[in-house]
């Protein structure tokens, strides 16, 4: 079961070498990750800021496959590839039109801490539902390989 | 007296038709803006976000004059151009290494509001002096001459 | 006949201050801007950086009305207020989900220029009848009042 | 011999979330990039964008030790951890004040590729030079430890 959204690259997000700027790509990937939620019903401003628990990112990584450009239409599908007990992985598949133009995978690590002792605590038993209802069952390709 | 600072254009503010993307200077003169304070003594982090008051930015605009290039060093000379009871307006001449190469010109307007109620208040004092000492005294040249 | 786009607003695009960064609106309105001309069959890659043209923004402005935070949806109306010989003014309505919701009016003024020469060239035909199809009838609403 | 670089965190680059937006690390490691072939004679402009060659990201990837908040000034130390025949390998060290004071390690693969081609082609031998010169000898600590 994966979630996947469809995005226009957007002029500005473009840099002065005529391609996406590189870091410009998890702005996207984390578009897609609050439309993930929203799709199953998490309210964004309540799980974003206004929730006792926040989620800071501990690691993320990007591999560049071929050059995304303006005027592209992008679609990224977000796939879990792993539930802990207090924090999870994202991967994001970027492709064009066609699925199996490549152009990047991203990953990210999503921690959930206490927001005011900053410790980390379980993920909430709804969300942890929602993650493993898309967590990947098939053995993940390898992000380098 | 009037306060200025000189940034370097960065490689991801430039946008797919090779010059700095028109909203970027927007970034550019609030970073001025803050150093502003910040040459005066003034906390960011509370003026910013921690404050008893917020200071929404009611207006903006800005006049592009000649092309911003990725490359390029600008200079931001920030000027005060009114200072009211709860608001006040600064005035950005954005010139490339020579003072007569003006690039863009631009101008954002303050608002002083109580952080819980969202109502103009007036300007703390401390602030209104500094601001005062900014104040241009000079007839402003028209933005739209 | 007005065009309409409806946007999420991004969760890095708010600030420290827990509003949309001021200058964040214009990527919005670009984005739009872009929409618009896509919605009307123009090639956005071509308009944007492969034309004979360029189309550079010479003035930009934007009053403030009530915040915009992060989980609003928004949808921004973008009207041809102006068509001149060389250039053209749009303005943008954004509202929350309520159309009677104002946010935020901005407007930006655009210029065609010779791509080398970069000297002032008629708006070409095609993309002229499209701007006047669009072009705003009823006297325009004071932006400032 | 490492190059380093100190920069405020602007306002505009936290996020709803109150901390720097995990993506926005990368515009500043580029940033410390970008003065990196400044401090070493290597203009931007040509570097970036105008020369026969072009220098497209491979992978870039961050792990974030603690948070980093408006007001901060952080400093990033870049250090050259490989040179290969087409490509080559940047380490940023980014701390607060105090060089103890971690919070965030990043990484970025660099390929040299023909601007027409888009093929690899080998490190032209000035700019090899000058990374040979910052390569670090030390055995680097590992990222993920």
């Amino acid at each position: 079961m994966s979630f996947s959204v469809s995005l226009p690259v957007r002029f500005q997000d473009v840099d002065a070498g005529g391609v996406l700027f590189f870091g410009r790509i998890y702005d996207y990937c984390h578009q897609a990750y609050e439309e993930f939620w929203g799709s199953e019903g998490v309210d964004r401003a309540h799980f974003f800021a206004g929730a006792e628990y926040l989620v800071p990112i501990a690691h993320s990584e990007a591999d560049y496959r071929r050059p995304i450009r303006h005027g592209d239409r992008i679609t990224i599908r977000v796939d879990v590839t792993r539930v802990g007990r207090a924090s999870f992985t994202l991967r994001y598949h970027v492709t064009g039109l066609d699925p199996g133009d490549l152009r990047v995978e991203a990953s990210t690590v999503h921690a959930f801490v206490d927001r005011r002792s900053m410790r980390p605590i379980p993920i909430p038993d709804p969300l942890r539902s929602i993650l493993l209802r898309h967590l990947l069952r098939e053995p993940a390709p390898n992000l380098s390989a």
